[in-house]
């Protein structure tokens, strides 16, 4: 008697963020082949990208290799590659030139910046999504300071000491705040021929309250906090103009050197690999079991979805729910796998909405109970770490950060790279040097 | 009665590695006025710069803000700026149209790596002298690993998995170790489709062992662990041709994509601006109280000087050299400050030569005592950690590099920038961003 053996179903995971990262994880016992592809080979931990943003931890404390985090989970295969295309009729996902076929896909490739249409806008106000990003923004924030201490011009030197940030959803808050801090006390005894403590930092925005998301007596509280740190905050002054100089918002004329962007989010582009309905952010509707209309085995989850909560209000691009959704599709799967019935609808889970305001305060919003303050704050730390995907045992990462806290993470505060402007646009940087062309194989 | 006031001496020094630190760090005390001034903002622990180029330390746990070292030290200034002459007439530095008087001056730059005059090797073959040199060539390291994780043809992933060093000095026996160490160790579980195990690495150099400087016993322990790593050293082997294919070492062509170079040395241009008597390495003649000939007050110490020792031998661009040498050109300074006798002429101390071979060896030379194997390792970290210049807490380093060893420090392996190979020469980085050209006063 002959048995036909059914190979095992290929996953293909398509990011490493908060959401593919726990599918993966979870279908760690599932008898099914994980192909993870992500275009970097680190996950980050994106609430804290603004400390490395702001000289506060260092790249290394926030990511992990995506490999290191799966070296023991047999069945997971990681792979290094930008995902181009979808071809749903062949079920291939299509990354460089190279084409890997699936039975289920996950696609989890969160979202970027927007600038509402002012890409032109983006060589001056850098926005904050990955590590590079983070980088370049901590480099021209240190710079500022490092040009104001030979500047003798004093309007030139007011320039570089101001900065502004343009939205004030949490990360525009935490970097507002964050950039007060390291001015007002970090660097406040390294600089001679000036005080960096006259920083004047900015933070704007179109809507009439900061962390519009939350309560509004959450965001008087936080605009408060805020304040106390020096930050100022310009309310229905939306960014009309942006430019070397500086910014316009609503009518006001702000000189500044550094602008950082922090008021507009776009999904990547899966909706249009997948010919996907999708929503004005361009994040693709899914159904309740978080799949695609007419593809029961392609599932989209995290920032670059629009998913729905039961009262039809459409979910917020937060980590926990890419956490949860990635957590649910691989129950489906399994179910599916396993030829059991499939789980009931997602349904999200809201464990609170937190920002931090500079080291010592956060606002938490659970609902029923809110937080402020520096309790908030503590409470804010436990989250993160205990909200870690196995990025590495949560007990040395804890240690790792608040050893970085005491330490007030000098290591964090280099200038990396160029320590000039950057070239003009079209002028080669000078540190590229040429590598051979990779040999690609075609398929 | 008028009472003349002299003006507090202005002493200059340009460069903060070992020596300009330590210069800096001497002269806290002293009656004067310091300005150290750095093309970068962060002083560099360099001899575990292989560390991070190899993904075994991150960044931040070997580099610190120069300010953050001095910011309780309330007669230093520190500028960041490129001093690109010395006018001796004016006694002036110039920095980027910007000029500062001197009435000391101590030029502390260092050195770069050399191709011996083929230049055209530096982008196929990257030094190792900054951070951003070992950023990138951990960049390239970790991306070889990642394309053969997808390379089909099996001659490119040989390509892919050949790594050369070229040049058996301290620095390539150390690079050439770790190389040994991440493959068949740390990322042996990381990988699919491959065994890292199998990469293979080679160590080329022109002369006839490996660790020219130091002793014949020590140098044939090294090569033996060396090989028991897994190493093939090549001797004898001067590189004649070098590629995006790879190396021609002696009569041997090893085809591989990446290629290190740690063979030459050529120090600053320090010589030059002073218009002052070099050596064939570009390094400036200084006599025994460490001043140039015809400018008592103008002094050049590291790896950018050439001094003697008492038989008249050159001294090694060495760290602790370096570091000796700071610390007497401050006495010099402070003596003649002081109006009291000069000290006698300079004398370095050798404590030895020590030299790594993967994480749990290395080889000390005391010149009586000799130390190989495990207790040479304590002690060379031991040594490390000692030399450190209030760098941070000599037990905050300590517990923090034990921590990254203890841990493989995970986060050191992250890719930052691009993922794929670099464009070709003259392409503009796709990363750079402009910013508005730079307010100049013109002095």
């Amino acid at each position: 008697m002959f048995m036909t053996i059914e190979p095992v179903p290929h996953v293909v995971i398509v990011g490493a963020g908060f959401g593919g990262l726990m599918a993966a994880k979870a279908l760690a016992h599932t008898p099914v082949r994980i192909t993870l592809i992500d275009r970097r080979n680190h996950h980050l931990f994106q609430p804290l990208l603004y400390q490395v943003a702001t000289a506060g931890l260092a790249p290394a404390q926030i990511a992990a290799p995506i490999r290191a985090v799966f070296r023991h989970q047999k069945n997971a295969t990681v792979l290094l590659g930008e995902v181009t295309s979808v071809d749903l009729d062949r079920q291939e996902i299509v990354a460089e030139h190279k084409r890997e076929p699936f039975d289920y896909l996950v696609i989890a490739t969160g979202a970027h910046h927007s600038y509402f249409g002012r890409d032109d806008w983006a060589p001056f106000a850098p926005g904050l999504k990955s590590l590079e990003d983070a980088i370049e923004i901590r480099r021209r924030i240190l710079l500022a300071f490092e040009f104001a201490e030979t500047e003798e011009d004093p309007a030139e030197r007011h320039r570089l000491m101001t900065f502004v940030v343009v939205g004030a959803g949490p990360t525009g808050v935490e970097m507002a705040g964050a950039i007060a801090e390291i001015a007002r006390r970090t660097l406040r005894d390294e600089f001679r021929n000036f005080d960096p403590g006259e920083a004047r930092v900015v933070l704007a925005d179109a809507g009439s309250r900061v962390l519009p998301s939350f309560p509004e007596a959450l965001s008087r509280d936080a605009q408060r906090r805020l304040e106390k740190l020096g930050v100022e905050v310009h309310l229905n002054a939306a960014a009309t103009a942006c430019s070397d100089e500086g910014v316009v918002i609503g009518q006001t004329e702000i000189a500044a050197r550094t602008v950082i962007w922090a008021a507009g989010v776009a999904a990547s582009p899966a909706a249009r690999w997948l010919g996907a309905d999708a929503d004005r952010a361009g994040r693709v509707k899914v159904g309740p079991d978080l799949s695609v209309a007419g593809h029961a085995n392609v599932f989209v989850i995290g920032d670059t979805a629009s998913a729905s909560d039961a009262q039809g209000r459409p979910l917020p691009g937060l980590a926990p729910v890419a956490k949860q959704q990635g957590a649910h599709v691989a129950r489906v799967i399994a179910a599916r796998v396993a030829r059991r019935p499939v789980p009931k609808p997602f349904v999200y889970t809201s464990f609170g909405n937190l920002a931090t305001i500079g080291r010592k305060a956060a606002v938490i919003d659970f609902g029923r109970l809110r937080l402020t303050g520096f309790a908030a704050w503590l409470l804010w730390c436990v989250a993160h770490i205990f909200f870690l995907i196995g990025f590495r045992n949560r007990i040395t990462v804890a240690l790792d950060w608040s050893w970085a806290y005491l330490n007030f993470s000098h290591g964090s505060r280099l200038i990396i790279g160029s320590t000039h402007w950057p070239p003009a646009q079209g002028t080669p940087a000078a540190t590229v040097r040429p590598m051979p062309p990779r040999h690609t194989v075609s398929s």
